[in-house]
């Protein structure tokens, strides 16, 4: 079914809700080249492309897969072309440093931009996506040689990234990786040992591919302590730009995998491929730490895109689909009325489009936060930001594709057994969006996060941040009508601060205490924070009441605090009954 | 990863929990053949099949899928000899009417061997499950002469069965079918149409393949009410048991599907088909009904089945897979201890298997349910039994699916990275699970059975007669160690029967307060039901205090109460939030 780019409810939140293009006239490297027309010109670009062109290749990518064939990856029919024409619409540069060629695009634009992309096509998404990744640590941590030599190429798009970091025996813990680095006396080094899992690893979309490989040197510290970054191409680039030859890096396989068919998830050896160290020696894993929020935004945008495609496709499905009786009497011309007539259904359908639309705020509001930490001139503000990226990117890696799966279940659930079979997209979205909530970090490695360094290690000092505007927000309601909702927002947040203060005193009494709460205190904090995005929603809808667009937006929000929100009760009651019924069996006993 | 039947806990269940011997003892139908002795050895048969016949197939299975050419229909490899096996067995004839040739097992004992073949290969398990349906109608709707001509072939497993329902415009909404079947003159009637989703309809296992089609005679009311039910076999049999000649039916394709690859979801073309009326002429809904409540029983029982298997894997992968640091310290020699120290780790286990053994405990319950309404002497008890099956019946079937999936998600969750790749097996659980909530009625259409024809339209009366004998059970309770787990069980009992005196008043007001409520209210009630089971295992649990696996359950329904049964609190607010949010959209603002 073809995807449509919500561009209406994008510029909804980016403009009239969170006013990115007012953040942007306020931050110098933003204001001399972008205004609304300019980003205006770039999403309309973007849901071009990808409705036209990257979307009619979802299915067929699902269907014929990327094959491997002796090392050699090649991507599904009109993957190749694709990735031209978006690579030439600039896309892939989007946020790049303007010094070596990139953009210089806001986050805040950019997610967007990578929300139309999964939506369309995750498993093509996931080849530039990489690549931002590998871009944002090299023009962090390499050298300006370095990255004058590789990110002209890799923003262009004439080259993509990987990111190697897990191996058979080391997902979760990195700190039991054993590759290793060895210096070749020439300020390279000698790169060996396999890693797994790597997205777009090989592939052949591109001249070049640039692995960033987290390897050991020979006497470095045990643990996460001894790892170290390293640049490694695929095929030799010398001082002059120049290619020289294959640099001992091979794809032994792809895997068969539950969904995201047409990315390459590669096997690859590295058997004494040459590398650049990328920052300092055993600081690899801070150097990765770069870019990991913005990455952990991206593919918790993978679930937001494909809850919206699911939800899209649903709608169309239920409009058309005449089964069951209105029980308010319906259309009697008719042997049967469209079953979106019925309550259930509807519930389905706005489960989903609630959170999505909030999925899709808070994208937005931290893509802004990312930005504001990057770019903005005061320190404090700077701080500031960093301290909200830190705490709410878990948040949305997590909360968006667990309530990205929950989506696109409903999402089929909607279309009866035509949802189960392959012609009609709605499992494959199912499939592809499950990923999302493993890699990247899995979504309790997530809430591990979460909950111990961005909140126990602080004493909750960035959730009180965070609460203070939340607060704030719901204090100044003045209209008679959003009163209520706000009321239950600072009621929600009041419980939100007394959970986490009886989880800190908790935490500090019994380890335990902090694990067992996690994943149910990430969903609490989620929904408390898509409450706070719908209340800033329906402000704004409010305002501009006569149009119909609003007056669903303040439908949707309705629904959200009235059939979502209460999901925080059952969550808190769960934490609170504590750690000991969990930990209380051996593990012989399970 | 290889399966094991959970012979102890199913033992515990039947004997020790539910007593079910006892009441084999109290029905002359199987009092004379029926002792725990006997129910054992079937057991451990059907457990020794399905581990070393069954379940090895089930990964090769999905990978090669069944197959269609020209018409013709091939299960994988290794299909046919474990058919033979399992028909060997006797279980194609476990539930059946001894008069033509069935053992006449009860299906409290069925249940479980249900359980271990889904848990074994839910696609291997359809073939079997849709001919027990079959000859359920059959047995109780069709003439003596039928009965004899086609029983005794269905129990042996020389021929299967199928049930063929749906159409391509008619699914949920079965009133409009356009099969036609018209009178030959000679007692057979001529059915020509197109059926889909044909779970069996076309294979390679057995002999012959006897269909009940659902079509209309040429002067049929409008609607529900102008069905009627027909068997019409795929090779002609005539009276002296000699088969014909192809009648007729023909296998159009088979569905590319999301999971159960192996089973064969077939596209049935009847062009002229001869077969018998089944039952009165318009009443083919009403015959179809009768086996109804065992299907649906049977496809919950894949949901659990799933999660077991979900479980039994996650378990063994958490106790090797090393990964990260004990807070509690661990054991330093290794460089990482088991996952299965992690607390969020062990919740995902606690509530895979808190929720499978609470479901495998109420398909016993309603196993024996089911027995009572079929067997026991006295009509009142019949009636009883009758008011708790129809009751339970869509609880069990959606709620077992709906824990089921989460069950194989959360299982595949432990598995990070490698729960994704198809060689581990977890995904394909997800994938098999899935259907089980949308075929046999999706989850919503059960929902609204139960909330519309169980719970309304009797005023509440089965939904007070249930929990009258919850309450009484908890009133029950001596030990001090289980009071308190009682007092919330009896809180919970009476939250669900205000909660029912609310809907039942709004119902009448405004009937989408019924479907708006639907999802939800089934959830409560199952979470309710479930906390029964867990006091009734707690309570048997604690007086074989002593033993280690008592102990374990303790543990686990003490996880239960504490930890998953607070989620009625969210369901229940969402509920009385009312239908209105979600009848405020017009159709077109979705």
């Amino acid at each position: 079914m073809s995807y449509r780019s919500p561009l209406q409810d994008m510029q909804f939140v980016l403009y009239d809700v969170l006013q990115a293009h007012r953040q942007w006239q306020q931050i110098p490297d933003f204001s001399a080249q972008l205004d609304r027309d300019t980003a205006d010109a770039m999403l309309a670009e973007a849901a071009r492309i990808t409705e036209e062109r990257i979307a009619p290749l979802n299915r067929s990518g699902d269907e014929e897969g990327a094959q491997w064939n002796n090392g050699v990856v090649t991507t599904p029919a009109g993957f190749v072309d694709a990735y031209r024409v978006w690579r030439d619409g600039g896309f892939t540069a989007l946020t790049g440093n303007p010094d070596f060629g990139g953009l210089g695009m806001p986050k805040a634009l950019s997610v967007l931009v990578e929300e139309m992309l999964y939506a369309a096509n995750s498993s093509f998404a996931l080849y530039p996506a990489l690549s931002v990744g590998a871009c944002m640590s090299i023009d962090a941590h390499a050298t300006d040689e370095l990255k004058q030599r590789f990110l002209p190429k890799l923003y262009a798009g004439e080259w993509t990234g990987s990111m190697c970091l897990t191996e058979a025996h080391s997902g979760s813990d990195l700190g039991l990786i054993r590759t290793k680095a060895v210096p070749n006396g020439d300020g390279t080094y000698a790169i060996s040992g396999t890693k797994i899992f790597i997205t777009g690893g090989e592939h052949d979309l591109s001249d070049n591919i640039i692995h960033l490989v987290l390897a050991k040197l020979p006497d470095a510290p045990a643990g996460s302590r001894g790892i170290s970054l390293f640049l490694v191409p695929k095929i030799w680039v010398n001082a002059d730009g120049s290619l020289e030859h294959h640099n001992g890096v091979n794809c032994g396989s792809i895997e068969h995998k539950m969904g995201i068919k047409a990315s390459a998830t590669c096997v690859l050896n590295f058997d004494g491929a040459r590398g650049y160290l990328v920052g300092e020696e055993n600081k690899g894993l801070a150097c990765m730490f770069t870019m990991m929020n913005c990455e952990r935004l991206s593919i918790g945008i993978q679930g937001t895109g494909c809850a919206d495609r699911s939800y899209q496709n649903a709608v169309a499905y239920a409009r058309e689909r005449l089964q069951g009786r209105d029980v308010n009497g319906g259309d009697k011309s008719r042997a049967a009325d469209p079953i979106i007539v019925h309550p259930d259904v509807r519930r389905m359908l706005l489960n989903i489009r609630a959170t999505t639309e909030a999925g899709r705020a808070l994208a937005v509001y931290l893509g802004m936060q990312l930005d504001l930490a990057k770019h903005a001139e005061s320190a404090e503000q700077r701080a500031r930001a960093d301290a909200l990226v830190a705490l709410l990117t878990p948040v949305a890696k997590a909360f968006f594709t667990d309530l990205g799966l929950d989506s696109t279940v409903l999402g089929q659930q909607v279309f009866g057994g035509h949802g189960y079979i392959r012609e009609w997209g709605q499992e494959q979205l199912v499939r592809d969006a499950r990923i999302a909530q493993i890699y990247e970090g899995t979504n309790g490695i997530q809430a591990m996060d979460l909950i111990q360094r961005k909140v126990f290690a602080n004493r909750g000092s960035s959730i009180d941040l965070f609460l203070a505007e939340v607060n704030d927000c719901a204090k100044q309601i003045g209209s008679a009508a959003l009163k209520p909702f706000a009321a239950d927002l600072l009621q929600r947040s009041a419980q939100l601060q007394d959970l986490t203060h009886t989880l800190l005193d908790r935490g500090a009494a019994t380890p335990a205490e902090l694990g067992a709460a996690a994943c149910d205190y990430l969903h609490v904090l989620g929904y408390v924070t898509y409450a706070y995005l719908w209340l800033r929603m329906m402000v704004v809808a409010e305002q501009q009441k006569g149009n119909p667009f609003a007056a669903t937006k303040l439908k949707t929000g309705t629904y959200y605090f009235h059939r979502i929100l209460p999901r925080v009760d059952s969550l808190i009651a769960a934490i609170r009954a504590g750690a000991s019924d969990i930990m209380a069996l051996s593990a012989e006993e399970f």
